[in-house]
Protein backbone atom coordinates (compact mmCIF):
# COMPACT_ATOMS: atom_id res chain seq x y z
CA UNK A 1 0.00 0.00 0.00
CA UNK A 2 1.02 3.25 -0.81
CA UNK A 3 1.24 6.29 2.49
CA UNK A 4 -0.31 9.62 2.22
CA UNK A 5 2.76 11.23 1.62
CA UNK A 6 3.38 9.00 -1.47
CA UNK A 7 -0.25 9.92 -2.82
CA UNK A 8 0.22 13.76 -2.17
CA UNK A 9 3.86 13.82 -4.48
CA UNK A 10 1.62 11.89 -6.94
CA UNK A 11 -0.55 14.51 -7.33
CA UNK A 12 1.16 17.39 -7.00
CA UNK A 13 3.61 15.86 -9.92
CA UNK A 14 1.18 14.84 -12.01
CA UNK A 15 -1.48 17.34 -11.38
CA UNK A 16 0.42 20.68 -11.00
CA UNK A 17 -3.43 22.55 -10.30
CA UNK A 18 -3.14 20.80 -7.22
CA UNK A 19 -0.12 22.46 -5.97
CA UNK A 20 -1.98 25.80 -6.96
CA UNK A 21 -4.63 24.67 -4.74
CA UNK A 22 -2.20 23.46 -1.81
CA UNK A 23 -4.32 19.69 -1.44
CA UNK A 24 -2.83 17.82 0.82
CA UNK A 25 -3.85 14.10 1.75
CA UNK A 26 -3.99 13.83 5.53
CA UNK A 27 -5.08 10.36 5.93
CA UNK A 28 -4.65 6.94 3.60
CA UNK A 29 -5.74 3.82 5.09
CA UNK A 30 -6.97 0.58 3.45
CA UNK A 31 -10.32 1.28 4.15
CA UNK A 32 -10.35 5.54 4.04
CA UNK A 33 -9.11 7.98 2.72
CA UNK A 34 -9.01 12.17 3.63
CA UNK A 35 -7.97 15.04 1.42
CA UNK A 36 -7.71 18.67 2.02
CA UNK A 37 -7.56 21.84 0.96
CA UNK A 38 -6.78 25.76 1.98
CA UNK A 39 -9.56 28.10 1.63
CA UNK A 40 -7.75 30.86 0.16
CA UNK A 41 -6.03 29.78 -3.00
CA UNK A 42 -9.78 28.02 -3.73
CA UNK A 43 -12.05 31.13 -2.92
CA UNK A 44 -15.20 32.25 -4.93
CA UNK A 45 -16.72 35.89 -5.00
CA UNK A 46 -18.05 35.30 -1.87
CA UNK A 47 -15.16 34.29 -0.09
CA UNK A 48 -16.62 30.73 0.38
CA UNK A 49 -14.75 27.83 -1.76
CA UNK A 50 -15.32 27.67 -5.30
CA UNK A 51 -17.18 24.45 -6.65
CA UNK A 52 -14.78 24.26 -9.48
CA UNK A 53 -11.95 23.10 -6.63
CA UNK A 54 -14.75 21.79 -4.17
CA UNK A 55 -15.14 19.14 -6.98
CA UNK A 56 -11.70 18.68 -7.61
CA UNK A 57 -11.12 17.98 -4.53
CA UNK A 58 -13.84 15.11 -4.22
CA UNK A 59 -13.39 13.89 -7.70
CA UNK A 60 -9.61 13.32 -6.39
CA UNK A 61 -10.06 11.89 -3.32
CA UNK A 62 -12.34 9.03 -4.72
CA UNK A 63 -9.31 8.49 -7.13
CA UNK A 64 -6.75 8.23 -4.55
CA UNK A 65 -8.66 5.43 -2.46
CA UNK A 66 -8.91 3.32 -5.88
CA UNK A 67 -4.95 4.27 -6.94
CA UNK A 68 -3.94 3.31 -3.57
CA UNK A 69 -6.27 -0.15 -3.29
CA UNK A 70 -5.25 -0.66 -7.01
CA UNK A 71 -1.25 -0.35 -6.04
CA UNK A 72 -1.40 -3.62 -4.17
CA UNK A 73 -2.56 -5.51 -7.92
CA UNK A 74 -0.57 -3.65 -10.59
CA UNK A 75 0.92 -0.04 -11.15
CA UNK A 76 -0.15 -0.30 -14.60
CA UNK A 77 -3.78 0.51 -13.85
CA UNK A 78 -5.16 3.46 -15.27
CA UNK A 79 -8.20 4.96 -13.49
CA UNK A 80 -10.87 7.88 -15.51
CA UNK A 81 -13.52 9.78 -13.70
CA UNK A 82 -16.44 8.97 -16.03
CA UNK A 83 -19.40 10.42 -14.87
CA UNK A 84 -20.18 12.30 -11.59
CA UNK A 85 -22.98 13.97 -9.45
CA UNK A 86 -22.61 16.73 -7.04
CA UNK A 87 -24.57 18.23 -4.50
CA UNK A 88 -23.71 21.61 -2.74
CA UNK A 89 -25.73 21.59 0.29
CA UNK A 90 -24.07 24.32 2.26
CA UNK A 91 -21.58 26.74 1.73
CA UNK A 92 -17.82 25.89 2.63
CA UNK A 93 -16.39 28.95 4.69
CA UNK A 94 -13.11 27.75 5.91
CA UNK A 95 -10.35 25.41 4.99
CA UNK A 96 -11.73 22.11 4.40
CA UNK A 97 -11.46 18.40 3.74
CA UNK A 98 -13.14 15.62 1.81
CA UNK A 99 -13.81 11.53 3.30
CA UNK A 100 -14.10 8.59 0.85
CA UNK A 101 -14.53 5.57 2.78
CA UNK A 102 -14.44 2.22 0.76
CA UNK A 103 -17.86 1.19 -0.03
CA UNK A 104 -18.77 -2.58 1.17
CA UNK A 105 -16.61 -5.28 0.85
CA UNK A 106 -19.06 -7.31 -1.39
CA UNK A 107 -18.73 -4.38 -4.38
CA UNK A 108 -14.78 -3.70 -3.78
CA UNK A 109 -14.20 -7.77 -4.10
CA UNK A 110 -16.91 -7.96 -7.32
CA UNK A 111 -14.69 -4.68 -8.86
CA UNK A 112 -11.14 -6.41 -7.94
CA UNK A 113 -12.53 -9.48 -9.19
CA UNK A 114 -13.94 -8.16 -12.86
CA UNK A 115 -10.92 -5.84 -13.21
CA UNK A 116 -8.56 -8.80 -12.53
CA UNK A 117 -10.24 -10.82 -15.14
CA UNK A 118 -11.30 -8.31 -17.92
CA UNK A 119 -8.42 -5.42 -16.99
CA UNK A 120 -11.63 -2.99 -16.97
CA UNK A 121 -13.95 -2.97 -14.00
CA UNK A 122 -15.93 0.08 -12.73
CA UNK A 123 -17.04 1.20 -9.30
CA UNK A 124 -18.64 4.16 -7.70
CA UNK A 125 -17.86 5.72 -4.86
CA UNK A 126 -19.35 8.73 -2.10
CA UNK A 127 -17.06 11.15 -1.71
CA UNK A 128 -18.22 13.95 1.35
CA UNK A 129 -17.17 16.76 2.80
CA UNK A 130 -18.24 17.59 5.95
CA UNK A 131 -17.87 20.51 8.32
CA UNK A 132 -19.30 21.80 11.95
CA UNK A 133 -22.81 22.51 10.40
CA UNK A 134 -23.16 19.50 8.83
CA UNK A 135 -22.82 17.73 5.22
CA UNK A 136 -21.94 20.41 3.27
CA UNK A 137 -21.05 18.56 -0.16
CA UNK A 138 -21.66 15.45 -1.73
CA UNK A 139 -19.98 13.63 -3.98
CA UNK A 140 -20.65 10.59 -6.10
CA UNK A 141 -18.72 9.01 -8.89
CA UNK A 142 -18.31 6.51 -11.31
CA UNK A 143 -14.60 5.66 -11.61
CA UNK A 144 -13.51 3.10 -14.57
CA UNK A 145 -9.98 1.14 -13.84
CA UNK A 146 -8.05 -0.65 -16.70
CA UNK A 147 -4.80 -1.81 -17.58
CA UNK B 1 -25.34 43.15 -21.15
CA UNK B 2 -22.06 43.02 -20.16
CA UNK B 3 -19.31 42.09 -21.97
CA UNK B 4 -16.87 39.00 -22.29
CA UNK B 5 -14.23 40.93 -21.20
CA UNK B 6 -15.94 42.56 -18.47
CA UNK B 7 -17.06 39.03 -17.67
CA UNK B 8 -12.98 37.43 -17.87
CA UNK B 9 -12.10 40.60 -15.43
CA UNK B 10 -14.84 38.90 -12.96
CA UNK B 11 -13.75 35.60 -13.25
CA UNK B 12 -9.82 36.64 -12.79
CA UNK B 13 -10.83 39.03 -10.12
CA UNK B 14 -13.07 37.08 -8.10
CA UNK B 15 -12.10 33.65 -8.38
CA UNK B 16 -8.23 33.95 -8.06
CA UNK B 17 -7.81 29.96 -9.43
CA UNK B 18 -9.35 31.21 -12.77
CA UNK B 19 -6.17 33.07 -13.66
CA UNK B 20 -3.99 30.48 -13.23
CA UNK B 21 -6.22 28.39 -15.12
CA UNK B 22 -5.54 30.65 -17.86
CA UNK B 23 -9.37 30.73 -18.32
CA UNK B 24 -10.96 33.02 -20.91
CA UNK B 25 -14.06 34.15 -22.35
CA UNK B 26 -14.54 33.87 -25.88
CA UNK B 27 -17.62 34.82 -26.52
CA UNK B 28 -20.80 36.27 -24.58
CA UNK B 29 -24.10 37.54 -26.24
CA UNK B 30 -27.51 37.47 -24.75
CA UNK B 31 -28.15 33.76 -25.74
CA UNK B 32 -25.11 31.77 -25.60
CA UNK B 33 -21.45 31.84 -24.39
CA UNK B 34 -18.35 30.02 -25.06
CA UNK B 35 -15.49 29.88 -22.20
CA UNK B 36 -11.90 28.58 -22.56
CA UNK B 37 -9.18 26.81 -21.43
CA UNK B 38 -5.26 25.95 -22.23
CA UNK B 39 -4.31 22.70 -22.35
CA UNK B 40 -0.47 23.40 -19.74
CA UNK B 41 -2.10 24.63 -16.91
CA UNK B 42 -5.03 22.16 -16.21
CA UNK B 43 -3.03 18.55 -17.58
CA UNK B 44 -3.45 15.78 -15.66
CA UNK B 45 -1.06 12.73 -15.17
CA UNK B 46 -2.44 11.25 -18.99
CA UNK B 47 -1.31 14.62 -20.92
CA UNK B 48 -5.11 15.05 -21.17
CA UNK B 49 -7.44 17.55 -19.55
CA UNK B 50 -7.95 17.35 -15.65
CA UNK B 51 -11.76 16.19 -14.88
CA UNK B 52 -11.58 18.64 -12.15
CA UNK B 53 -10.38 21.75 -14.14
CA UNK B 54 -13.07 20.69 -16.72
CA UNK B 55 -15.70 21.21 -14.25
CA UNK B 56 -14.11 24.58 -13.18
CA UNK B 57 -14.76 25.86 -16.64
CA UNK B 58 -18.50 24.19 -17.61
CA UNK B 59 -19.70 25.69 -13.78
CA UNK B 60 -18.29 29.14 -14.78
CA UNK B 61 -19.44 28.53 -18.43
CA UNK B 62 -23.21 28.09 -17.08
CA UNK B 63 -22.32 30.76 -13.86
CA UNK B 64 -20.92 33.48 -16.79
CA UNK B 65 -24.01 32.97 -18.99
CA UNK B 66 -26.54 33.70 -16.04
CA UNK B 67 -24.71 36.59 -14.55
CA UNK B 68 -24.61 38.55 -17.63
CA UNK B 69 -28.40 37.55 -18.26
CA UNK B 70 -29.24 39.04 -14.91
CA UNK B 71 -26.87 41.77 -15.47
CA UNK B 72 -29.68 43.54 -16.89
CA UNK B 73 -32.19 42.50 -14.12
CA UNK B 74 -30.03 43.74 -11.37
CA UNK B 75 -26.20 44.05 -10.30
CA UNK B 76 -27.43 42.41 -6.83
CA UNK B 77 -28.17 38.56 -7.68
CA UNK B 78 -26.47 35.77 -6.19
CA UNK B 79 -25.78 33.00 -8.45
CA UNK B 80 -24.68 29.54 -7.26
CA UNK B 81 -24.34 25.91 -8.27
CA UNK B 82 -26.32 23.82 -6.41
CA UNK B 83 -26.41 20.60 -8.08
CA UNK B 84 -24.50 19.42 -11.11
CA UNK B 85 -23.88 16.25 -13.30
CA UNK B 86 -20.88 15.76 -15.32
CA UNK B 87 -20.22 13.07 -18.34
CA UNK B 88 -16.84 12.55 -19.68
CA UNK B 89 -17.26 11.02 -22.47
CA UNK B 90 -14.07 11.41 -24.46
CA UNK B 91 -10.60 12.60 -23.36
CA UNK B 92 -9.81 16.42 -23.94
CA UNK B 93 -6.39 16.42 -25.51
CA UNK B 94 -6.04 19.65 -26.06
CA UNK B 95 -6.93 23.45 -25.41
CA UNK B 96 -10.90 23.40 -24.70
CA UNK B 97 -13.66 25.30 -24.70
CA UNK B 98 -17.11 25.15 -23.21
CA UNK B 99 -20.08 26.06 -24.75
CA UNK B 100 -24.11 27.12 -23.07
CA UNK B 101 -26.90 28.60 -25.10
CA UNK B 102 -29.39 29.46 -22.74
CA UNK B 103 -32.38 27.40 -22.99
CA UNK B 104 -35.90 27.51 -24.68
CA UNK B 105 -37.44 31.03 -24.05
CA UNK B 106 -40.17 29.88 -21.97
CA UNK B 107 -38.16 28.15 -19.21
CA UNK B 108 -36.09 31.48 -19.22
CA UNK B 109 -39.25 33.57 -18.95
CA UNK B 110 -40.32 31.71 -16.12
CA UNK B 111 -36.93 31.75 -14.23
CA UNK B 112 -37.03 35.69 -14.87
CA UNK B 113 -40.77 35.92 -13.31
CA UNK B 114 -40.26 34.22 -10.43
CA UNK B 115 -36.68 35.82 -9.55
CA UNK B 116 -38.62 39.23 -9.99
CA UNK B 117 -41.87 37.78 -7.82
CA UNK B 118 -40.01 36.17 -5.20
CA UNK B 119 -36.50 37.30 -5.07
CA UNK B 120 -35.05 33.54 -5.82
CA UNK B 121 -34.99 31.27 -8.80
CA UNK B 122 -33.52 28.23 -10.23
CA UNK B 123 -32.58 27.14 -13.32
CA UNK B 124 -30.75 24.25 -14.96
CA UNK B 125 -28.30 24.39 -17.93
CA UNK B 126 -26.68 22.24 -20.73
CA UNK B 127 -22.39 22.91 -20.72
CA UNK B 128 -21.04 21.20 -23.71
CA UNK B 129 -16.99 20.83 -24.71
CA UNK B 130 -16.86 19.54 -27.91
CA UNK B 131 -13.60 18.25 -29.79
CA UNK B 132 -12.65 17.12 -33.07
CA UNK B 133 -13.66 13.86 -32.65
CA UNK B 134 -17.25 14.86 -30.74
CA UNK B 135 -18.97 15.91 -27.36
CA UNK B 136 -16.35 15.27 -24.95
CA UNK B 137 -18.11 16.38 -22.13
CA UNK B 138 -21.73 17.16 -20.89
CA UNK B 139 -22.09 19.04 -17.69
CA UNK B 140 -25.95 19.84 -16.42
CA UNK B 141 -26.36 22.08 -13.46
CA UNK B 142 -28.99 23.44 -11.75
CA UNK B 143 -28.04 26.81 -10.23
CA UNK B 144 -29.85 29.30 -7.93
CA UNK B 145 -30.27 32.98 -8.21
CA UNK B 146 -30.93 35.17 -5.60
CA UNK B 147 -31.04 38.35 -3.88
Amino acid sequence: MISATELQEVFHSEIPITKYMGLTVRHLSADAITVCAPLAPNMNHKSTAFGGSIYSVTVLTGWGLLYSLLSDETRDAHIVIFESNILFHLPVKEDFCAVCRIPETRAVERFLRVFRKKGRAKIKLLVQIITDDGIAVSFQGTYVAHI
